[in-house]
C-alpha cells in the first residue's frame, strides 16, 4: 500500500492559497468507482484508468482510490503506467448492474460504489466519482452520507453549454420528481455554490425555470419560491424566471427547477444536439462535393465538435449531502470521465459546503420568523 | 365581394374522396388574422399575403378571409396579384398587441383575431390561422368556440423534427400548467387524431413523457393516465412512457405531457437547435479554409438547413374546441406561415373531430363505469 498521508480535504482556503496548493503538491484524495458505466465491467476499468492518467497529468496533487474487481483493475492499471504512482486499487467483490433497483442496491454488501462512498464518509477521500447506476448511487449515498443539516432534499446538478461561451448549471435533473417552494430555494442555494466552485464566477446569476418571465406565470410553487428568495435574505444574485430556451442562451448562470422538468429539459436538449450532429454528419458525407468541403473545413468542424462535446460538460453533482458525490455520464469515455474528476477536485478545493450552509441558515431563520410566512402559503 | 358559395367544411369523406376534392375544386375557406406576429402591423400583412400566394399555388381550392387593417391589407394584396382571386379582405379596426393580457384581449371589440374566430363559429370558414398573441388567441377562441363535449381542457399541440425523418407531435406545449390523469388521456386522444390528420399515419404511436420508461417511474398522475388508457378501451396505439431525448429520436409519433413540461421541453429543444446552428455558422465563417469548405459543401448544408427549418414544422393546433384554431409562430416568414395554412387545410379535410369525439366517449364511458375507478385514484 502506498502512503496517502493524512486526510486531504479542502479547508477554508482563499483563492490565492488554492493556487499554492499545487506547488506544495498537497494531496487531494478522490475515490473512484472502477466498475460503473453503460458498458460496465467490460470497459469501465479501462475508461477509469485512462481518465486518471489524464487528470493526474493536469493535477499532480491528485491521488485515487479505485474500487472494484482487483484483477480487472490491475490489468487496466498495467496498461496505464503513468497512473501507477497516484493510484491504489481497493478490491470490491460486487459491481452493481445498471438494472438493479435503488433499494435493492442499497442492501448489497462490498460493492464498488458503496465502498467508494464509505471512504468519503470516513474522511479518507474528499469526493467520490462513479459512472454507474444513477438511482443506486444516489440511494446509497443518501443512506450512508445523510443530508446536510437544513437541506430537505438532495438535487442532481448538471452543466449545459451556452451560447454565451460558458455553461449553465441546471438542477434538479432527476433526484426528485416534485419540489415545493422551500425545496426550490434550497436547490437555488446549492446550484449557485456549485457554479461558483466549478467556474469561478464570483456571483452567479440564478433564476427559476418557468413558462414565461412574468411574475404571475407558472405554478404556485414557483411563484412562492421567487417570493421566498426575495424575502428571506438568502444571498444569491436572483433574476426571477427564465424559459426553456434560456438554457442554451445562457441568460443566467444557474437555472432551477423540479427534477421531473429538469430531467426532461436536459434530455430534450441532449437529444436535439445529437439529432443536429447526426444530420450534419449525414449531410457532410452524403456526396463528393460535401465530403470535399467538409475535409477542407475539418479544423473548424472539429472545433465545433469540441465546443458541443458532452464529455467536456461531464460531471453532475449530487448536492445536499454530507460528502461530495459526483456522477459521470454512463457513456463517458476517458477524457469525459476526467472532466467529472476535475469537477470533483474543484468542488473539493472550494468552500461550497460552507456557502450552502450559510444560505440554508438564512433561509431557515426566515422560515422560523413569525411573519410573513411565505413558505407556508406555498405548501 | 367575391362569391364564396355555400359553407365549405370537410364532411366525413374517405381518403379517396379527399383526393377528388382537388379536381372538383370544391372550395375550402380559411380565416386568416392579417395583423398577428412578432413584428405585428409592420410586416404581418406582407407575410400573410405571401403565405396565401404560396398556399393557393399548392391548393387551388383554398379561399381566404383576411381580417385586419383594410388599407394595409389592400396594399399587401396589390403586391401579391396571384392572391387576388382567392382572397377577401375583412376590415377589423383593432389589432391585439403581443403584450395584451388574455382576459383584457377577450373584452376588445372588432379585433382581427376575434373576427377571424367568429367566422369559424358561424361556419363561414373551416379554420382560423393567426401568428398573433398566443394567450389572447387561446382565450378568445375558448370563450367564443367553447370546449368540445367531454373535453375538460384544451391543449396546444406542436410538431418537432425527428431523426426518423418525420416529426413528433408534442402536446400540451402551454395551454395549461397542470394536467391530471384524465386530462392527459384526453390530450393523448387529441394528439393522436392531429398526427393522423396532418401526416396521414394510420395508427400513430402514443406515449406519455416521463423521467424513465419503467412503469413505476414519475408522477402519480402519469402512472394513473397510463393505467386509464389501458383500461378504458380508448383506441390508440399506446406505447407507455418515453423520455426527453425520445422527442428528437422520434421513438413514437405523439408525446403527451402537461403544458408546463411540454412548453419547457419545446423551448429547450428550439434553443439547443438554434445554439448548434449558431456555432456551426460561426465555425464555417471563422477562417478562410472553413469558408471555402462551407462554400463547396453549400448544397449539403442548405439541405440540412431545410431539414431543421422551424418554418417547415410551423402550425400548432389548439385542440379540444368546437372549431379549428391554428397558431403560427410569431416569427414565421411567408413560407413558414404557409406551413401553418397547410396544417389548417389538412385538419379541415380530415375526420379528426369525429375521431376525437369517439375516443372521448369511450373514455367517458369507462370513467362512468362503477369499477375500477382509475381516474378517481389519480386525482
Amino acid at each position: 500500500m502506498r502512503d496517502y498521508g493524512p486526510r486531504a480535504v479542502a479547508g477554508p482556503r482563499s483563492a490565492a492559497a488554492r493556487g499554492a496548493v499545487r506547488y506544495m503538491a498537497e494531496r487531494l484524495v478522490l475515490s473512484i468507482d472502477g466498475m460503473g458505466g453503460d458498458n460496465a465491467a467490460r470497459s469501465a476499468p479501462e475508461t477509469v484508468l485512462q481518465a486518471i492518467e489524464i487528470a493526474s497529468r493536469r493535477r499532480p496533487e491528485l491521488r485515487f482510490l479505485v474500487h472494484g474487481d482487483e484483477k480487472l483493475l490491475n490489468e487496466a492499471l498495467n496498461a496505464h503506467p503513468a497512473a501507477h504512482g497516484v493510484c491504489e486499487i481497493r478490491p470490491a467483490s460486487t459491481a452493481i448492474g445498471m438494472d438493479v433497483k435503488p433499494m435493492q442496491a442499497a442492501r448489497l454488501k462490498d460493492t464498488s460504489i458503496g465502498n467508494a462512498i464509505d471512504t468519503v464518509k470516513s474522511g479518507e477521500a474528499a469526493a467520490v466519482v462513479s459512472a454507474g447506476n444513477t438511482g443506486a448511487y444516489m440511494a446509497i449515498a443518501m443512506v450512508r452520507l445523510r443530508m446536510m443539516e437544513g437541506v430537505h432534499r438532495p438535487a442532481l446538478s448538471a452543466r449545459w453549454p451556452a451560447a454565451s461561451g460558458g455553461y449553465v448549471v441546471l438542477l434538479d435533473v432527476g433526484a426528485n420528481v416534485t419540489a415545493d417552494a422551500e425545496q426550490l430555494v434550497e436547490f437555488a442555494i446549492m446550484g449557485e455554490a456549485f457554479q461558483r466552485a466549478v467556474s469561478g464566477i464570483e456571483r452567479p446569476s440564478v433564476a427559476f425555470m418557468n413558462v414565461g418571465s412574468e411574475d404571475q406565470k407558472g405554478h404556485e410553487e414557483i411563484r412562492a419560491a421567487a417570493r421566498l428568495v426575495r424575502e428571506s435574505g438568502v444571498e444569491i444574485n436572483f433574476k426571477g424566471f427564465v424559459e426553456g430556451d434560456d438554457i442554451a442562451k445562457g441568460t443566467v448562470d444557474v437555472i432551477v427547477t423540479d427534477g421531473f422538468t429538469g430531467n426532461i429539459a436536459l434530455k430534450t436538449g441532449e437529444g436535439t444536439a445529437r439529432l443536429v450532429s447526426q444530420l450534419l454528419r449525414e449531410a457532410l458525407t452524403g456526396g463528393i462535393l460535401a465530403t470535399i468541403g467538409a475535409a477542407i473545413a475539418y479544423p473548424a468542424l472539429k472545433k465545433l465538435r469540441a465546443r458541443m462535446d458532452p464529455g467536456a460538460f461531464n460531471g453532475a453533482v449530487f448536492l445536499g449531502l454530507n460528502g461530495l458525490v459526483v456522477k459521470s455520464h454512463g457513456s463517458a469515455d476517458g477524457p469525459g470521465f476526467a472532466s467529472a474528476i476535475d469537477v470533483a477536485a474543484r468542488m473539493a478545493e472550494s468552500h461550497y459546503r460552507d456557502e450552502i450552509a450559510r444560505n440554508i441558515a438564512r433561509l431557515a431563520a426566515a422560515q422560523a420568523a413569525p411573519a410573513p410566512a411565505v413558505a407556508r402559503d406555498a405548501s
